[in-house]
C-alpha cells in the first residue's frame, strides 16, 4: 500500500537489540512496496532517567529546560536506528522535530502542534530514504524545543499521517491491541479488530493506556487511520478508523479504569451563583484538570461540591482551595485518594437505552458503592473505592458480555457468585 | 573586568555535584562585575556512552548520524546547568549550536566553523540572562547538527569570545594549567603563567591535552586572550596570550609527548616523480592525517618512505596502501605502533642556535635512539621508541633546564648517570 508511518514506542526501541528489530521489520514493510516514514519514541527508561537527573538538580526544574533535556531522548534513539538500517544497506536519514517542521505553541512540556511542513521528509521519500523522526517534539516560535507531554510520540505520527495524507499510521507498542479491558484483570476480554475514533478518544481518556488520548483526536478530527500493533509479534492489531454499520452493533466495547484520580470534597458551600466559577477558576489556572463534577442538592443556603483531578494534583489542588475556602466560609475541605473511576464505553450506547441502569444494577450486585456518575453520549464512569477496582471491571465485562461480540445481551439475573476482592 | 567566556570541560561538569559547584562558580564570578557567557561540554563518560551505543549497532556508523547521536551530550549539560543557576535564582538559558548561530562546513564529526552570529547571546545578555551554551556542535548550511571534533568546546568558547570581543576566554579543565611536561612523569614540571599562542599550539598538536590545538589557532588568528585553570581549585592558571619579550627569554618553554602515533613504512618504493602524491593523496583521501614523513636516500631506483598518523588510523593507513603498493611494486609495507614522538617548544629557539644538537645528544647520552626527526621554527620532535617516552621526556625537562624561567643554560656534561628506563 502507498504511504505508511509507523511509530514505534520505548519499549519497542527499549535495547539494541529491540533497535535491530525495528530495523529489520521496517525492511520487511517496504519490501511489501510501501513507503515509510518512520517515528521513534526515547528508548524506555531514558526519559525517566533525564527526569531524575534533573530533580537531582533542583526540585522544580524550569520547563523550557526540561524540553532542553528530554527531547535528546527521542534524538538518540533516531540516530541509531538510521545507523541500523544503514547497516542493513538501507537509505535513512534521522530528522528532529524542528528539522520536519513541527511547529507548536510555547506550553513547554505540553506543547500542542500548530503546524506541521513536513518538507525534509517529503524530499527524504522523493530520495528514496527513509526518514527516521524524533517523535514528542517541537519548535516553537522563538525556535526553543518544545515537547508534545506523555504519548506525545503518538500525536507526532499521527500528525505526520495527516500532513503526509498517509494511508494508514501504524502505532507500534508493547500490546497486541487495543482489548475489551485490561486483560491482566480480566483473562476473557478480547482484542477488538476494529474501534471507532469516538470509543477509541473515551477509551484512552478513562485510563486505557494504549494510545493517547490528543492522538485520537488528532486522527479523528483528520480522519487518519490508525491501527494499533505489538513490535513484538506480526499480530494485526486494532485497526481505529471511522464508524462504521458494523461496529454499531457493539453496545459496549470496552471497560476501562483509572486509578490515577482523587476526589475533592468541598462541604458546606455557600449556594449562589458564581461561586463553582471562583472554584474551578482557581483550579484551572494551576492548570490541574477536573474530571468529575458533582453538588450535591443543596441543604438550604449551603451545597456540598465534588470533584476529581489527577492524585498528583490532588495536594496542590487542595492548597488552593484552602485560601478561597476561608473567604467563601467553606466549612472543610476533604481528599479521598483511594478512588478508581470504571466506565464502560460504546458507540452503540446511543441507540440502547437501559445501558447505565444495568451497569449500576451490576456494580450493585458486588456491593459496590458508586461515588460519582459522569456519562457521555458513548461511555458511562462511575467513580468507586478503588479497593473494588478488579472486581468491577469483571463484573462489568461480564454483564455486557463484551467477551462476545454481538447485539446487547438480555438482562442478566442476580444469582452470580460473588467474587472475591482483588487485591488493590 | 566586562565579558569573560567561560568553558567547562567534561569532567568539571562529570556529576549533579560538579555541576552544582560550577554554578556556584559563575555566580562568584558575576558578583565580581563580570558579564558572563558559558559554554559546555558533555558530562564526561557521556560521549564515550553514545559511540559504545552507536558501535553496538554498527561498525562503521555514518558520521551524520554520529553528529545527531553525541551532540545530545551537551545539551543535556546545558539543561542541567542552567537549571542549577535557577534554582540559585540566577537567571539563565541554555542554548544550543544552532540556537546560537554557529555555522559550521558540512564534514561530519570534524567540522570547522565558518560563522558565529551569536545573536541569542547577545540578546540574552542584554535581559541580564546568562547564557548557557553547548560547546562542540554547530550546524550545517542544510541545518543538520555538526560537532567540531574532539576538545570541540574549547573552540566553540573561543569562537564565541572572539565574535563577541570578550576580555578573556576562560578554559576550566581537571589540570591547574598548562605545564613545562607532564607533571605525572616529570615532578620538577613547572605550572607556566603565560605561554604564547605559538608555542601553546606547537603544545596542544604535540600532544599536550590541556588544550585543543584548533581552539589555540582561532584565538592566534582572533587575538582572543585564552586562560586555562581548574574547576576543582581557585588556582590562576595560565594565560595563552601573545608574544612578549619576557616570554622570548624561554628557549625551551615545555618538553610535549604523544604516544598515539604509529609509523608506517614502505620498502622499496620506485624513485620517481609523482609517487609521493600519489601515496599520500591515497591517504588523505581516507581522511588520515599525516604527521611526519621522512624519506630515505634512495639505493639506486628504489628508496624507503616512513611517516606516521595516528595509532587508531594505522591498520587502515596499510590496507589503503596495500592496494596501491602492488600496482607501484612496493616491496614491503611496515607497521610499527610502539613508537612515542618526543617534543621540545619554545619561541625563544628562534634566536638561539644549538638546541637541536643539544636535544639530539641529551636522547643519545641516554642510548634513546631517533627514529625520525621534525622541526618548526619553534618546536623540535623526535620519534622514539615507546619505552623510552617517559626517561626521554625527564631527560630533555633536565636538558633545557625547562623547570627554571630564564635564559638558555650552559651546555651539560655527558657525565650524567643513566636512569632506569620508566615502564612503558
Amino acid at each position: 500500500m502507498g504511504l505508511i508511518v509507523q511509530k514505534y514506542g520505548g519499549t519497542s526501541v527499549g535495547s539494541i537489540d529491540r533497535i535491530k528489530k525495528v530495523a529489520d521489520r521496517i525492511i520487511r514493510t517496504r519490501a511489501q512496496g510501501s513507503d515509510l516514514v518512520v517515528v521513534v519514541s526515547a528508548m524506555s527508561g531514558e526519559t525517566d532517567r533525564l527526569i531524575r537527573l534533573a530533580h537531582e538538580v533542583t526540585p522544580y526544574p524550569d520547563e523550557r529546560e526540561m524540553d532542553m533535556l528530554i527531547s535528546t531522548g527521542e534524538r538518540v534513539t533516531i540516530a541509531l536506528l538510521a545507523m541500523a538500517l544503514h547497516e542493513r544497506g538501507v537509505y535513512a536519514r534521522s530528522l528532529t522535530g524542528r528539522q520536519i517542521g513541527i511547529l507548536t505553541d510555547d506550553v513547554h512540556t505540553n506543547a500542542r502542534i500548530k503546524a506541521v511542513t513536513a518538507e525534509r521528509i517529503k524530499a527524504a521519500l522523493a530520495e528514496g530514504v527513509i526518514p527516521v523522526v524524533a517523535g514528542f517534539q517541537g519548535v516553537n516560535e522563538k525556535s526553543d524545543v518544545t515537547t508534545l507531554g506523555r504519548g506525545g510520540s503518538d500525536t507526532t505520527a499521527v500528525a505526520l499521517a495527516s500532513a503526509l495524507s498517509a494511508d494508514l499510521c501504524d502505532i507500534f507498542t508493547d500490546v497486541d491491541g487495543v482489548y475489551t479491558a485490561d486483560p491482566n484483570i480480566v483473562p476473557s476480554a478480547r482484542k477488538l479488530s476494529r474501534i471507532s475514533y469516538e470509543a477509541m478518544l473515551e477509551m484512552a481518556s478513562l485510563g486505557a493506556k494504549v494510545l493517547n488520548a490528543r492522538s485520537v483526536e488528532f486522527a479523528m478530527k483528520y480522519q487518519v487511520p490508525v491501527r494499533v500493533r505489538s513490535s513484538f509479534n506480526d499480530s494485526e492489531g486494532t485497526l481505529v478508523t471511522k464508524e462504521d454499520p458494523e461496529m454499531e452493533q457493539e453496545v459496549v466495547s470496552g471497560v476501562a479504569y483509572d486509578k490515577n484520580q482523587a476526589k475533592v470534597t468541598l462541604v458546606g458551600v455557600p449556594d449562589r451563583p458564581g461561586v463553582a466559577s471562583k472554584i474551578f477558576g482557581a483550579i484551572a489556572k494551576e492548570n490541574i484538570s477536573v474530571d468529575v463534577i458533582i453538588q450535591n442538592v443543596g441543604q438550604g443556603a449551603l451545597t456540598d461540591i465534588s470533584f476529581t483531578v489527577p492524585r498528583g494534583d490532588a495536594r496542590r489542588a487542595k492548597e488552593v482551595l484552602s485560601k478561597l475556602a476561608e473567604e467563601m466560609g467553606v466549612a472543610d475541605i476533604l481528599l479521598m485518594e483511594n478512588i478508581t473511576k470504571v466506565s464502560i464505553v460504546g458507540v452503540g450506547m446511543r441507540s440502547h437505552s437501559g445501558v447505565a441502569a444495568r451497569m449500576f444494577a451490576s456494580l450493585a450486585s458486588e456491593g459496590i458503592n458508586i461515588m460519582m456518575i459522569s456519562t457521555s453520549e458513548i461511555k458511562i464512569s462511575c467513580v468507586i473505592d478503588s479497593k473494588y477496582t478488579e472486581l468491577a471491571v469483571r463484573t462489568l465485562h461480564d454483564a455486557f458480555q463484551v467477551a462476545k461480540v454481538g447485539l446487547l445481551p438480555p438482562a442478566k439475573g442476580k444469582g452470580k457468585t460473588r467474587r472475591s476482592n482483588a487485591p488493590n
